[in-house]
């Protein structure tokens, strides 16, 4: 795995053909009561309702597919705080690989669960003090697997950009083109693939990335030009978009194609995930209604738009989820 | 609304027609897992995700939007356990027109409350002890308002058959020629509105009715082949599913098109609700989720099959839901 060319349309079109009768093209789902709550038409991709709980499954089946087993017979080996791990170890069985993936040790249990499930190995680590990086790397030589990063390869932002190719073109079979496109925002793979496949399919649209407050690598380096740093490793609900700073080949594809970036706070995404479950009846995991939460805050104008909506995963740990919909702050 | 003859797929084409663009046209979920889990393709329609959070709108706005205004002025009546009351309302707003539903007391605070958002008036009786016939029938005839019933009235049945015509449609698509179709069952509407759609379009499926236990009127009257009561009025959390007995439309369309009625326990469906959660990632009321429920609770083959299955509804309190997940018995 060592293309590091970033990917074009073309490379996302090859994606979808590929992820075509494996990965779920996931309904666009569109609610008359958030429509005239806003005063426009919210589209949200479901990718919750993705193989896997979330949009990875596209990112890691475009991966792959693709690897020739004979090289790969030591299998595949991934980091992910969660929702990569289950899109590889799932992209992996199908392919009749091997994968251990490595976790950080406060990985949601649903996470873990799930992808031990699929028959992956998982390796915990501490998030604030090891380096997931090395961690995978070493495990990759030791065993002659394959390294599946979580976005920083061609491939991975190919098969998530999917997920924007299907959206523009649902979108305009609905008459409804879009002027923004918000999307869940940690290591910018799926911000990427999905600024691409719009800049070629809808390029009136601006796409905007979305983060935690604290958490907010992107906002901070789309206006400084450089990949800034978060200054800590947790402490946000949102276990999806804790990557610490922009890769560097998402940075490059990102930074000349989006719009400012977007800030949500937990409770922002608190109430995010009770509207979803109570209006849209979709189950949403916080870093996956973390752009629906931009809406509702109204960090947008949405009066007369015509705004995407990327509601990026749903894998949340019930008693997490219980106890939000108490309504815990 | 004095129509009394039976619709057929005729009926069910025109109310697709008057539906779109008004109704969702509800995505069908199939999830790798759960086919894995049961050998089968389990194909499930989400009701969930239609307006008002179940199948109801279908039926009200096929009723409703056909309404003269002037013959209409005291808007509409309905009784309703509490998904009819929400799509009679939305129908109703849309259509400006008045709407005044009479609801159970107990009814779920998330229906009253939805339904009232939609503009309506709610007007509460004792499941148990009155009436709701005769008080809907009292206040259409005070208010000179148009009374629509919840399943005995062809309308209402044609426009609750248009998911059986989507189902159809996109399982043939989809190559997955379905062998069963199971749907959550109370007056019977929605079922027979689906039995007529599959004698049409796919007369080789076998639909089912799923009943709670002890609420299984519908199965009781499939076998002795007249319409039989329930003992009780309430006692199960499905509280969509309570009706006393089958409607005499209902019967008559059912009666001649079902297999065999199916029945699971109140445990069985908090045990789909949850796995809707944690594998499908889509709230279902425990009414909503009877279908699924009978599928897990392997109440039918499903090893080599096509089964659709109707997860009808997702209107649930946020306590009762948050219990559920807690493992709650």
């Amino acid at each position: 795995m060592v293309r590091t060319m970033e990917p074009g349309i073309a490379e996302i079109e090859k994606a979808a053909a590929r992820i075509e009768g494996f990965a779920v093209k996931t309904p666009l789902i569109e609610s008359p009561i958030l429509n005239e709550r806003t005063g426009g038409r919210i589209l949200i991709k479901a990718e919750c309702l993705q193989r896997t709980g979330s949009f990875k499954f596209r990112g890691a089946w475009n991966c792959i597919s693709q690897l020739d087993p004979a090289k790969a017979k030591g299998g595949v080996v991934a980091y992910s705080s969660g929702n990569h791990a289950q899109g590889v170890a799932a992209a992996a069985r199908l392919k009749g690989l091997r994968a251990a993936i490595v976790m950080p040790a406060d990985t949601p249990e649903i996470k873990q669960a799930n992808t031990r499930s699929y028959g992956a190995e998982v390796i915990t680590y501490d998030r604030a003090r090891e380096s997931r990086e090395e961690i995978a790397a070493r495990l990759a030589e030791q065993r002659g697997a394959a390294l599946v990063p979580p976005f920083e390869h061609p491939d991975v932002i190919a098969g998530q950009g999917t997920a924007g190719l299907e959206l523009a073109e649902e979108a305009a079979r609905r008459n409804a083109p879009l002027d923004q496109v918000l999307v869940c925002c940690s290591g910018g793979g799926l911000t990427a693939g999905i600024a691409l496949a719009m800049e070629a399919r809808s390029p009136s649209t601006r796409v905007h990335s979305v983060e935690p407050e604290g958490f907010d690598d992107y906002a901070r380096s789309l206006r400084s030009g450089v990949r800034e740093k978060n200054p800590r490793a947790d402490g946000s609900i949102c276990d999806a978009l804790l990557t610490q700073q922009p890769g560097a080949m998402t940075f490059a594809i990102n930074r000349p194609r989006l719009g400012d970036g977007l800030i949500v706070s937990d409770a922002e995404v608190r109430n995010a995930m009770r509207y979803a479950f109570n209006t849209l009846k979709i189950v949403l995991e916080p870093g996956g209604a973390a752009a629906l939460a931009a809406v509702l805050a109204g960090k947008i104008i949405t009066k007369g738009r015509a705004i995407g909506v990327i509601a990026s995963g749903g894998n949340v740990d019930a008693a997490m989820f219980a106890e939000i919909l108490g309504g815990g702050g």
